[in-house]
């Protein structure tokens, strides 16, 4: 089939009203989802997946276009990587959105209800947040991903991927024009920013003037950063995910051994992984070098302090800038602490408040570590590679937010919605 | 007694350090007060109501530099009496610390818990959001009211009052702080900013290198324009009030005229009092000028649409800018719509998300209104005065929301919180 990937031709238009015009869509379309039934935001969401195994040539055809020009520019392997879309994947993006569709519908749950003496009745009520903007990078699959989370939530969405991706995403995002349409729900309610000019970036970030109510950035600490640095509309992000496991003097050495290997290495890029090992200057005689050995023997280079670098021979010397550094790689920095509220020192010095775990048999000093570190996730006995909608049992997410309002941790469907408060009465007037 | 009310000299320092400074004893005291159990808030705040009444002719005297500086600047009658504090007006802000003393303490408690396939236990519970920066114009009682909030919801305050108010607000913050030192508390968990520059609250608004988590206004549109206009970090707030009351064909005429007199007249004032009547154009021949002439009678000033000035001659002619206009006097615009559909049209144009209600008896308008709008709070045949926390049962608030993050409607104690997860493990790694 010959599906369209290009961009709509707006030369006649300028950027700002390009944007203006698409934020008022997407706020008219975003009314009408709020009061949409489950049913048929689900039937778009199997739809949508359907279109895009259907036009699963279509879209590698998109996306060789990107691949061919970031060949072009000299991108590296790792970026043209996260760049390619095959049939598995967007087999995976499909079955995301068929995913999707199974979670609960959050809108209209009732979250809180209550009666007053004077015979009102008072309802908390779960709306959607209402537009959410999304800014990415170079991996298209952002699109179906947070599009249908968007779409679950009951809130229109503002896509806007990165440059290098554009045929990509737009191929994606008309395979979900067409399911939302299928399903008699309005196709902009998820829309792709038609421009990759920069200023159409800038302009989001102030809101799209007040269509916007919530940016959600998703990418490397650079765009996160600008994002944070500019954005005139709540967020939903975090910079970076500085994550500790600290192993206790009383923490089990074969537990250890596990959970820090896997804390570690078992994906190396998420935002989970543990980027420092904190061990108790406590900690039994060879604890400290057990677990260096066994890091460096799954691959790992470890740079220490002077007591990790007295344990192995190995082991390089950290620097200051390595205890705040997310290395996102086969990389750990190392260091010893002096038990828990060493460890909880250091982590509110150079932490990033994302998922910290504690590594103990001594109930009391779990304990501490859990009640008293303001982290938006504390583990106990626990990989720190558990920061993940998915692993807490709420189904996708668009991210983990280390921001302290709203959305911490995990933002999964029920996150990306809010409330308001239905109040029933039979007359009454206020007194007084 | 002889209590000192004078600013602390601060001439030393650069605006910038001062603020920095306070900023990192706010930090410090949020980590202390987020550990505080219960029975220490609360003393706390028991002592500084004891302070309060011990000090209530400092007070008094520190109120009356303020309002002798004031009456200088030729400030209108109505500003000084906002900014007058008398015996009983001090034994109100005693009395409000000890209700917030009464109320549950939301710090702890667990929202949610699970417990995943794989063993691990999943909590959600809440924790105090940090440091909250309230900025405030005359009203010396907010010293009390916000400091006395925060407190109970294990979070430091960073107090900035109006410059006029500024001995008062010493005077009342030295009492919660004599009250926190009593309890062994920090004292400086309620601060008040010790300089009138207003170079103050550029760098609040700009959120102290991190240090404020969230930014709360309190005062008129042009504070809290202001506020909205700089602020770089999350903030609780509404711009303004523009509540209607919409009064359906199949609202009961009794009903209609005792809500519609009493969400307009019992306090113009306040942010939840009726701005604008909207009455059906189908409604029984004789209601909208039954309704008029009753508000005419209770002292209110009408400004109406062509219909409204055929059915009273007293009716003044309503422009454009009446709809959008928030009076906070006994003035009311009054317009007839199509049904709840007009009513919802013309809300959703003028409004501010705030409160808005609907008198009816026909359950299906009442629903469609309830489900449609997208206010923090809608109401079904009840005044929108109720718009309050403590009328909610929330207790005190330090305001209403009508954003759509986090809080949204009143903000008591409870919406002065956040959450984290807790996940408690055996020794999960996470597979794959």
């Amino acid at each position: 089939m010959n599906m369209p990937i290009e961009m709509k031709p707006e030369t006649l238009k300028t950027v700002a009203a390009t944007m203006r015009a698409l934020g008022a869509e997407a706020r008219s379309a975003a009314r009408l989802l709020a009061l949409a039934p489950t049913e048929a935001k689900n039937a778009a969401l199997v739809a949508a997946a359907r279109e895009l195994r259907a036009n699963t040539a279509a879209i590698v055809a998109a996306n060789a276009l990107d691949l061919a020009a970031a060949a072009e520019a000299r991108r590296p392997a790792a970026y043209l990587d996260r760049l390619m879309l095959d049939p598995k994947r967007i087999e995976g993006m499909a079955k995301g959105l068929e995913e999707v569709a199974r979670l609960p519908d959050p809108v209209g749950a009732v979250i809180a209800q209550w009666t007053r003496p004077n015979g009102l009745k008072i309802e908390r009520v779960r709306v959607p947040l209402g537009v959410v903007g999304i800014i990415y990078e170079s991996r298209p699959n952002v699109t179906a991903d947070a599009g249908a989370l968007c779409l679950k939530a009951g809130n229109a969405a503002i896509l806007r991927g990165g440059s290098d991706s554009h045929h990509s995403s737009r191929a994606i995002q008309l395979c979900l024009a067409r399911g939302l349409s299928e399903a008699k729900l309005p196709e902009t309610a998820i829309q792709l920013v038609p421009t990759t000019d920069r200023e159409a970036v800038g302009l989001m970030l102030k809101g799209l003037d007040g269509a916007i109510d919530v940016i959600v950035p998703r990418g490397g600490k650079s765009l996160v950063g600008r994002v944070q640095e500019e954005a005139r509309v709540p967020m939903f992000a975090h910079l970076e995910g500085i994550c500790h496991t600290y192993v206790d003097r009383s923490a089990d050495l074969a537990m250890a051994q596990a959970l820090v290997v896997n804390a570690k290495m078992r994906r190396t890029g998420v935002c989970g992984a543990t980027e420092t090992l904190l061990v108790d200057t406590q900690a039994p005689a060879g604890m400290l070098k057990t677990l260096i050995a066994q890091l460096i023997e799954a691959g790992c280079e470890v740079r220490g302090d002077a007591a990790a670098q007295a344990a192995d021979t190995r082991v390089k010397p950290a620097t200051e800038q390595d205890w705040s550094t997310e290395y996102l790689d086969a990389i750990i920095s190392v260091k010893t602490v002096d038990g828990v509220d060493g460890a909880m020192a250091h982590i509110r010095t150079y932490g990033s408040q994302h998922t910290d775990s504690i590594l103990a048999q001594d109930q009391a000093a779990a304990d501490r570590f859990l009640a008293r570190l303001d982290s938006a996730i504390v583990l106990h006995n626990a990989s720190t590679q558990f920061a993940d909608g998915g692993e807490f049992g709420m189904g996708a997410e668009i991210g983990i937010a280390t921001g302290r309002l709203h959305a911490r941790g995990p933002v999964g469907v029920e996150q990306l919605t809010t409330f308001k408060y239905i109040v029933r009465g039979t007359g009454q007037a206020r007194p007084g």
